[in-house]
């Protein structure tokens, strides 16, 4: 049961509607009671109908489709959620703050706070990053680690789907200084709309359908900084990890298997487990497993939520912690609403109740 | 946006919540903005916690799964939702109705008007119905076609989740005279989660994961006679149609695909399409798609949407409509809820006005 | 066991080895003892390895891709197989009976024996067939309906997927009256591999891994024609069908279900049963279920076997019949290596023997 | 193109047919040009017919499944295959042994060395296992690594799925001390076929088809010591290792990713690739990807193929391996009849020289 009080609505404007993350948004969206949408905006769709472009929304959602115009937006919105590739994503998130509009941004480009970083990572050619003057007000948008900071922001850069869930299967052990920050290594799997929306031989059905495999291992994923960053932020130490991500034949999903070493004999099995409950009883959206059961994406699909679990591997000395997320919700889009919902004062699980679609 | 005003909360049991449509009831009831579900009872799984048997759940509901007892649910639920296997079902709806609870009941015990035919098609050896006084009392809950006899009504049998799809391409096409009852082909397409939780060799993931086929075909599928008798309600005479279910690799949806005969040679792809947009200009839940698109499942999953559509196949001289739906909601569960709306004089919709999540 | 006595090696072109049809018919040609494939060409892909584009033949076959050219291909071939798109296909198909070589072509461009028809589905624009002097002298590729013609042919045009399946559904009981050509309709479904491997939205894994749809509808679909061609000349009449396509979630498969109407009341499930059998009780590849099964391509799965089984559905009157092939392989590029077998004088089922892969 | 002289044919039992093992052994000595099967026995299947219980087979093998009876099978079969449970395993091989028959054995029983480790790991209760004076005549069955002894073995017991994924993705690099056996991570991903036929909520599809999840983690899965066993001799030291195996929705396919350490700074992506390519240059099932490829399992399924790959991590100095297979080919039946082969003195691919069936 949801009991909400509904007053005025926020004018709310998504800036790259035609992706996987931007009909996330919609979604999302339009089951929130305090949230109007209000603008909608894209690059290669603007002029179709939304209905064409994503049925599901027929007879739900009427608005057009529109070419993004940051002062239209701003005529009709108080806050965006900015959905688009990075670098492009830069540029209009900078005109959208100049406009004064509060935003959330689901592309990679405010996430590093090094610019250097950002530019090796991802920057093509010669490149660089196209708004580096908006990075220092940008806070990342993970609020089980920054709920106070995004709180009081006017930029967030909501996460990663990989970091996301690599960071809340470990970080309360590193925090805790339970295990360390050498030797990670994390081994990741995907469902396939990570890949987006536009067709390639990658998320071609006949190709990818029945098999697994991994792909840009061993340091080439743009991930990787972006989870070193916030990793050796909670442990105050550098981190290099090994992130290895897999791609598995499901539409949605991340699970994420994090291997750590343990900084003491004393760690136990129960020392872990305390560990996560602990710093996890306050935040809401996410689960802590007991030591009879492990997290599966399939009991967190479509929802907000978060399986996190520990093991002791005692044979080995090893730890070994999981997360499973949603991919486009808790790895993105959901995660963007919880964001704002922070930034306005909101209840953090406002609008995100939903628990799985399962089966 | 979903503006709702929150006044007092439903008591609401569910009885049978350890199977999938149970379990559907729960994820939708707990977005349900006047539901409050104070009872949750099952067979095998009385005495383990919901978030054991659900993981979905965990940290969302915590209720304990009880044994059924129409006493003990009486005392805390003015409503129930039934959701237990045939002939299980009518001995328990019975015993509420004798307590004074209203009942949506999600089994095939109160669909079938005619006792005859319900021991024909369920009646295992010489078992008979175990509630034929309660028949009468009974309305068959198709809100799309019977929206007045459903808010009336202390007992509602939700439909089938074939039937839901069949009647629901067809049905404004014969009420209108357009297409005739004889000779209707149906070829229906559902996923596994069809064949409910309990392991079985037909939903054993390496049996059914990479294929596809037919299944009590030829007149033998417990849903033909609910079919025909919907059908032949609505065009006043007598249907026999050939019903050919399949079984594809995916968890949720149903597709169905009606074959019929055009009555008179005026009949046109433009007089077919007016007729079904005239039908459900007024169904929230249902869209009719034009000349340009055609039913997917992906675009109605996890919701309590319904994509129609129809087409005139002018060589062969015969009419072709589909729907897609999703078989868990608007199927079972989705469709149970939008029942007990009419039922307390809600908005029809209201909580469920979700869209699909997709990808 | 297979006994297979080896002598000289026939020397095979494979043009259009970049498609899912060529990658197959090298899978295929691979395990055929009495050929040797000695050119391999194709499109974009020439001048790459074919580990690059087929990964599953690296350290297996390591043949340069070329670019097409006749004359080179006459230098090293005695036959050869062509996987082009239509079109493209009997331009090549010419050239190469130019220079002697027997040639079977897997493209539609053979397969109607009437130009104009192929004209009016296949002709974009004002384009015309490409080599309709060729039309005379091509035999239609289905064994079990043309096998003394194909012994004697030097071009085969191997039928299409969804035609191999219908075909073999229905064409005996037409060919025995048991039913008429009045009335018939096809629901068909098909994995995703039919849709080739150029990246497109409708192949897209996101987009059709969790879903099922209809395509193509209402006599819109190329196959159509060859259906009613195939039909007609079996029983003697004009056939005009209804074919409903649908795109299933999976790789391989195709399951067609037939609707036909019973030309008198002696038709009985025994004698649907018995004529199907007698008609197959010679043809290697194909097996008629009993009244106790039905057709799963789970079991046909990279084989080169159909499952066929008929039901006669006594309350509706009306009969239903059944086929399940593998589209790439019976569907395509098995039954064009099985055409090849009898225009070599070879055992009709030689190198073809495996059964599916299953589970 | 396979040119296979055929001679006298040799006869063989299966016992254990009715398993996905037993399955796909039938399957691959259908095709093998040596082999007659002239026993087929299984337990609660045996009086069943072989279509019924497996309809691929439907035409194409006829032999009845009987219950098992070591004087009748070796009444008929020189070798047999066993695909028996564990436990129950061992005891057939026992009596099979003694009557004189060659035994591959594909159950876990004599693939551990220390019968107080196969208790640790196998044994229920105070159960031990059943044919303990039988391990010392036991040869493991991994051909890449003992060929010389498989080759003059009468009882040969194939390896486990994960293992000889995870031995042959790191075994070259551990013997040519590039690697050491401190600290090595196993993370796996395997098909559902792995849990076998008999139904379970595991492998229920709906349960399992559109997610991911760990399983037996932090040292809890059976194949743990097997692979320890196998790395330490490999490296003449010790293993203790993490293993965490992954189910993801596919039926065939195993992917392991093995983590390790380099032991000197002098280890690079080269050193690490011409080891792996020199170690299996006379290996005629193992392909060594470059640089520019990863495994994939979608290119290995159905065949005996094994794709291996390694890279080495810069950042954060570690190496990472990978090999996928076929869990049922490779990874069972296909190596066993490997392993048959050596033990004949045949050539090592003969009937296995398939490619995989992709797509």
């Amino acid at each position: 049961m949801v009991a909400v009080p509904s007053t005025s609505l926020l004018p709310t404007a998504i800036v790259g509607a035609s992706g996987y993350t931007g009909a996330e948004l919609l979604r999302l969206l339009l089951l929130h009671p305090r949230i109007e949408i209000t603008s909608i905006s894209a690059g290669r769709a603007a002029g179709r109908s939304l209905a064409e472009v994503y049925p599901q929304f027929r007879d739900r959602l009427s608005l057009p489709i529109e070419s993004f115009d940051a002062k239209a937006v701003a005529a009709v919105a108080e806050v965006a959620f900015v959905a688009l590739p990075h670098a492009q994503s830069a540029k209009v998130v900078d005109e959208l703050r100049a406009e004064g509009l509060a935003v959330v941004d689901l592309s990679a480009d405010f996430r590093l706070r090094d610019v250097a970083v950002y530019d090796e990572w991802y920057g093509a050619d010669d490149a660089t990053h196209p708004a580096p003057h908006r990075m220092a007000e940008a806070v990342y948008g993970l609020p089980e680690l920054y709920r106070d900071e995004i709180a009081n922001a006017k930029l967030v850069a909501a996460p990663g789907c990989y970091p996301t869930s690599v960071i809340l299967a470990v970080a309360p052990l590193l925090k805790a200084g339970l295990v360390g920050p050498k030797g990670l290594i994390v081994d990741a799997k995907s469902g396939v709309s990570g890949a987006g929306r536009n067709p390639s031989q990658v998320a071609h059905f006949p190709e990818v359908g029945e098999g697994v495999r991994a792909y840009k291992v061993a340091g080439t994923h743009r991930h990787t900084p972006e989870m070193e960053q916030e990793l050796a932020a909670i442990c105050g130490r550098p981190v290099r990890l090994t992130f290895t991500p897999h791609l598995v034949p499901m539409s949605r999903g991340i699970l994420s298997c994090v291997y750590s070493e343990a900084t003491s004999a004393d760690v136990s099995t129960q020392s872990l487990q305390t560990t996560l409950e602990d710093f996890y009883h306050d935040k809401p959206f996410v689960s802590v497993l007991g030591q009879d059961a492990l997290p599966d994406t399939s009991f967190v699909r479509g929802s907000n939520r978060v399986h996190v679990a520990v093991r002791y591997d005692e044979r080995a000395e090893r730890v070994v912690s999981f997360a499973a997320i949603d991919n486009l919700c808790k790895g993105s889009s959901g995660q963007a609403i919880q964001c704002l919902n922070l930034m306005r004062g909101w209840d953090e699980e406002l609008g995100l109740q939903a628990v799985a679609t399962f089966p």
